[in-house]
């Protein structure tokens, strides 16, 4: 790959997830689909001509054909999770740059083999979390970082949850046991959890709690489910998910001085726009006839959607590395596996009946 | 007390939150304030012209006589709660309705005996828990029973805190163990304890399960903390309450069609407008590009704030009773009594070290 070329994106897969992300490679700037692979070839051509793929994109009958040409950069991953391990480990034995979708694994020691794969082979690891380049959850994170307007974090409260109604839980991967075993989870969950940790600077809890009866679906998989957060310092958390309750996606954060709300942190309600909440040194009214003040709203603007700003971050860390020579940013594995790390905490935390549960390093 | 006179209130003792209430009973077209007692007579007078009591207002320099004038006909109790069964007792012994602050009682078995004590002296008994008289809490109630709108009930978490400040931590019976020993339990737990209720058509939960890790002040009272609730049928609820974290009074209610959200549910922000927002049968745009509704807002106006409206409620239920003799009505002991099962579960979970605690009865 020459200097101040698109990074050349191969897809694996034609899933849903990524005709939004293959839209975002052809917003990004210095981002191209170069190839996509299916193991069916008709599927894929079909999928390349619905998407806008342009005309020099290759379509390939196999997931190692994408692997195998050498015009492709970077690999977008979006089979399901049970099947990260394999493609994961093997596009980075191939030196192709990995944006693996969440969730990225089954746990955090398959998701170990793969960062093990991408560190030994020089490429960069980043997870398809979405809402993390919105120019919004910067502004969001100056807000926390502030000490008069926020102060301290005490608490946060994240909520990811949809109605997912009856095709789904017939047909989604999200709720096969041998696809996406991770369920609610590993899915909005992994929103919450990130989110959780997000407004934490990535400092893991000590422990986390399983809320005591999740639901499952008739093959043993989350359909919702919740936990609490500890850190041992006065920071406490919590989170709940749920494929049965109608879309929300809230994060309330609550520091001494100040909080923050925001309710469509995931996906916002706007391609263009996205608005969060802040309210700070709030008081009772004298005689507590009142209070204040009422949380002022914030609008931050995008000219680019937030998936074509993480593809674009992604390929800007890929041309860096190509250019200079240098190593992989580290920051983006390493929340990636927080994040896995405090929902494999969740899990374990079900399975001992609920009882709190360190999180593991 | 003749029919269509207002209902003559005495008012035990020199709260700051009475100042409130006193004025409320001031608005109330069917209330008057009728006499204050204190230990200090000085106090009492001061507090009466400082907070614009009408000339005919006695005065007196005792709780007793309060109780033993009879011209007064409702008691409203805002004593520290350690006094609230002793006061509570006789004020219904004497045959006066009681109005009474929160948090009202140490337990149940406290609360029990002063629900026995207005029960078999046919006086009226209500908490002080004045969002629920607002209208906007019966608009709310509105959309969270319409089967299109929201569906069933599935999570709701509920956050009041408010940074109290040194001031507060020195010298408010609200961290006293021997005055208030609840703590932001029985203070700010109450109102996410009984949003929680309100919002669960007053089912009481199954199981309460204490978050870890509360903090506590050095004599050992409640500063911040939270709960789990669940119901056993896929319906959850947790909370947060703090003395430490800036001001934050929300409910948040999931149900499978909707979801409804408000910021300002224990006081709000403006004394005559209460907003809250909703959303129902949210979902993703294509391609998930974005998603929707954005969520409704709705205010409420009302031209008697909260309190005034709970005198009014709370005069009314008496001056039924007394026209019509009729016995007084059941629903507020009712929901007053699952509000304190749930703190005393709390406490219960703490105590047994963060173990889930089944609710009483």
């Amino acid at each position: 790959m020459s200097e101040n070329k698109p990074v050349r994106f191969g897809i694996l897969g034609c899933a849903e997830i990524a005709r939004k992300v293959s839209r975002a490679m052809r917003l990004a700037p210095n981002a191209t689909i170069q190839a996509i692979g299916s193991r069916s070839i008709d599927k894929a051509k079909k999928y390349a001509s619905e998407n806008g793929f342009p005309d020099s994109a290759k379509v390939y009958g196999s997931y190692e054909a994408v692997l195998d040409d050498p015009e492709v950069d970077a690999v977008y991953l979006p089979l399901p999770t049970s099947l990260h391990l394999k493609w994961a480990v093997l596009a980075a034995e191939k030196k192709k740059h990995l944006l693996l979708e969440k969730p990225v694994a089954l746990n955090v020691s398959e998701l170990d083999k793969i960062l093990e794969a991408c560190e030994s082979n020089g490429v960069q690891y980043m997870d398809a979390t979405m809402w993390m380049h919105h120019p919004r959850t910067a502004k969001m994170k100056e807000f926390l970082s502030d000490p008069e307007r926020f102060g301290k974090l005490k608490s946060v409260h994240s909520i990811f949850s949809y109605d997912a109604g009856p095709e789904f839980f017939k047909n989604n991967i999200r709720v096969k046991p041998d696809l996406d075993g991770l369920g609610c989870l590993g899915d909005a969950g992994w929103y919450c959890t990130r989110a959780i940790l997000w407004a934490a600077d990535y400092e893991l809890p000590k422990t986390v709690t399983a809320l005591r009866e999740p639901e499952l679906n008739e093959v043993g998989v989350l359909i919702t489910c919740g936990a609490s957060l500890s850190w041992g310092d006065g920071r406490i958390a919590t989170f709940y998910c749920s494929f049965l309750t109608n879309m929300t996606m809230d994060i309330t954060c609550g520091g001494t001085k100040g909080n923050l709300r925001i309710h469509d942190f995931v996906i916002p309600f706007q391609e263009n726009v996205g608005q969060f909440y802040t309210a700070s040194k709030s008081t009772f009214a004298q005689l507590s006839l009142g209070c204040g003040p009422i949380p002022s709203e914030h609008a931050v603007t995008t000219d680019l959607p937030q998936e074509a700003l993480m593809v674009s971050v992604f390929a800007g860390l890929i041309s860096s590395i190509e250019r200079n020579d240098s190593k992989p940013e580290k920051k983006w594995p390493a929340i990636s596996r927080k994040t896995q790390l405090v929902l494999d905490a969740v899990i374990s935390s079900i399975q001992k009946g609920f009882q709190p549960v360190e999180v593991g390093n």
